[in-house]
């Protein structure tokens, strides 16, 4: 596969005809193309047609470490995960003999900075849905002090009314997106598709960052700096101002279906230091960036903290889900608060620790940084070449974690796919990229000759 | 292993001792016991201690056939299994060529009478909140006609504001169980320790019957008949009286975790004419008595119904979850509407094709019929037997979803896992059977002599 190859139609008559008889029993309409997964290897992916893409966009930032690959193929035939496959426990109640080591020698070893606790979960919406429940209960608890739940709390709760249904917010930003379920959705606030028809709660949106790219051009510098100035004092305004208490802010290092909107290091030391003095806490949503994309292993690495965030979610490229913390009062006060019947799924839970041996004693995220670099490196080229096609370039020093504007990003993507790259938008005007850990340098040049290509014909 | 073992302690010194290790990361305190899945095999677990219980909990009702299972583990080691962990894909966006046939051939060959399309989720709370994104998204389509979404809606809903953020509800039964996400534990009336301190949705809660047992004694007939007359009465109160339209009404078909709670045929075809009448959606939650338990493959086929329940979800023993339908105006009017990263699991809905076959292949569910009238009588004769022990019995012609109240649910629990009994409650002062499907008359006189035995030393 080369940037030379022309693909007929996308999708081809075996993916449309496949895709026609599946749409009868289960909503196809959203299906780019269908997938031969048996001949899909590494970085790319082969459409049931025969056409063989580049995948930089990874089932949209999900695949970690590329198709077939031979650790997590020998994961999946271990007798361990045989075991948790048939024998799917209530992890709860009835944790198997393995669970421990499973998690510390796993997710644990990829745990964020400071944090060494872990929730699992099934998606990034569970995910955060659950940091959510763990930071109103957490508010609650200190509002309720020494004190036992009262007679009146018991009661009112299970009529959804107050005081045992509280009226308390997560407050998130504009155009960010943190899931589809109906408290995850309520912090979503990317698009009406996401959104429309479906109840949701009275919680606040901030602004977030709009800022000038690219970040380290000295005459964006002051603009910037007032922006994000700007948006912070909202967001305090917000959680001291707001119709009730807010118990947690969420934030995503790089805002990505909503555009893949950036900000500063020091917007987000800011966002830390406005959430401790008041008492919410801090999210960081790394169901996207997280698992190494942005060239650390979690993308609120780069902020610089001082203390870490109170919880950091992730999904995604983990291949499981759940949300890492460390202060002990995260955890309720009493068990079966923050419980499911599976809580998570082991034959996840145990992929995902082969996911992090891999990226581990690969050095993944070391690889991702350093051919990020030099991909942004081609882009500014290229970006200057073709001003007027490739605009606001981002995510200079973010690993892969790369976006730039077109004027249709629609035409762009579909004339990329015809020439066998397979890549996708965010926001209303942005391609982003979401290369797996595993590109590496020898794929940037098929990209970008194939961005060329495109970019030459339009 | 018979109703005469008795085992020292449960947890014991190395349940104990591993459950403490695995607390230090994760939330361990509602452990029961640390199991041995290796050694664990059809209907009986075994503890790290090396106990062996009967099992009749079966990791919250959501074991279908076994630990250890053959024919799963067959499933598990195929390479479609393979395939599907390690090339997971957004099925949305990018499906195998498999993916119809893994549905067709698997969960929709169960699918309910006359529902035959599906959406895949990964948890019962997940399944119910995508049925009840489907209920709003058609409640305000028929609203909409023929207009396209308004710009006041599109901008609106980004804000959590109306028009385009609705004030719709779903109405959900006093002590039902639905689920812990925002919008599922909205419907959810169990208990406080599910609710409490987590923000709600201002949804009508409705009397479910409390009717008395037998359900066939002729005594209680005219009293439960007025009783569910009562509560159809409210339910179409509520329906056209509450603050906001409801679109939906969800109903277990036997109220489970609320404390097994029967109603009778007759009320829930009641509750379909209500729900047809006034517009709102009927969505059965089979999450834990669907796939066979209640000797039929779905409890609501006991309905008697003219028309089927509009939305059917499920969970636990079909090991994946989701819910069945059949209006295509159920599918909202644009892709995307109804949609995330993952939608559901391939490797779980492969092993569910497996749970399907066998449960049809070994005609699990006639079995399940036929034991559980068996168990019936028996646990008749011990009520008899033991009157003030044994109240309420309740699940007659139910298959094996079999309930009964005692004095002190976890003393009797307590004492039966010494007896070598695995068995769990539900409600306040109820004891729930879930045994799997496997559970056959070579198992009834182990639990029978056992509870005999407890109930004697109590």
């Amino acid at each position: 596969m080369t940037a030379s190859t022309i693909i007929e139609q996308v999708p081809g008559p075996v993916s449309k005809a496949t895709s026609d008889k599946l749409n009868t029993i289960f909503d196809a309409r959203a299906v780019h193309f269908v997938v031969d997964y048996d001949k899909s290897e590494g970085t790319y992916i082969v459409d049931v047609d025969g056409n063989k893409y580049l995948d930089v966009y990874s089932q949209i930032a999900s695949i970690p470490i590329g198709y077939n690959n031979a650790a997590l193929a020998a994961a999946a035939k271990s007798p361990e995960m045989i075991s948790a496959l048939i024998n799917r426990p209530a992890i709860g109640n009835y944790p198997s003999a393995q669970w421990h080591d499973v998690l510390k020698n796993g997710l644990l070893r990829a745990a964020p900075p400071g944090l060494d606790k872990i929730f699992t979960a099934q998606s990034g919406s569970e995910a955060n849905e659950l940091a959510y429940k763990a930071a109103f209960m957490l508010y609650r608890r200190r509002q309720r002090g020494a004190a036992d739940w009262a007679p009146e709390e018991v009661s009112s709760c299970l009529d959804n009314a107050q005081p045992g249904s509280p009226a308390l917010a997560v407050l998130s930003f504009a155009d960010s997106f943190h899931g589809r379920g109906f408290g995850s959705l309520s912090t979503t606030r990317s698009k009406a598709v996401h959104k429309l028809d479906i109840p949701a709660f009275d919680w606040p949106r901030a602004p977030f960052p709009r800022l000038r790219y690219p970040l380290d051009d000295p005459k964006n510098a002051a603009a910037n700096a007032a922006e994000e100035a700007r948006c912070l004092a909202a967001v305090e305004a917000l959680i001291t101002g707001w119709r009730c208490p807010v118990a947690a802010v969420i934030v995503e290092p790089v805002q990505s279906e909503g555009g893949d909107n950036h900000a500063s290091p020091a917007f987000f030391r800011g966002l830390r230091e406005i959430t401790a003095r008041l008492g919410a806490c801090l999210i960081a949503d790394e169901v996207q960036t997280g698992f190494g994309a942005t060239g650390r292993f979690w993308g609120h690495e780069h902020w610089g903290l001082d203390a870490p965030p109170d919880m950091v979610t992730f999904s995604k490229k983990a291949q499981t889900a759940g949300y890492f913390f460390t202060d002990p009062m995260l955890i309720p006060d009493k068990a079966y608060r923050q419980f499911n019947t599976w809580i998570g799924d082991p034959a996840r839970v145990i992929l995902s620790k082969a996911v992090v041996e891999e990226i581990l004693d690969n050095k993944l995220v070391e690889q991702c940084a350093r051919v990020g670099d030099v991909l942004y490196s081609e882009l500014e080229k290229l970006a200057s070449k073709y001003p007027t096609q490739i605009q606001n370039l981002r995510g200079k020093g973010q690993g892969t974690f790369i976006a730039f504007d077109v004027q249709d990003p629609v035409a762009f993507v579909a004339a990329m796919k015809k020439r066998g790259v397979n890549i996708g938008t965010c926001g209303v005007s942005t391609v982003r990229l979401r290369p797996m850990l595993i590109f590496d340098e020898t794929h940037i040049p098929i990209l970008i000759n194939t961005m060329e290509a495109v970019l030459s014909s339009l």
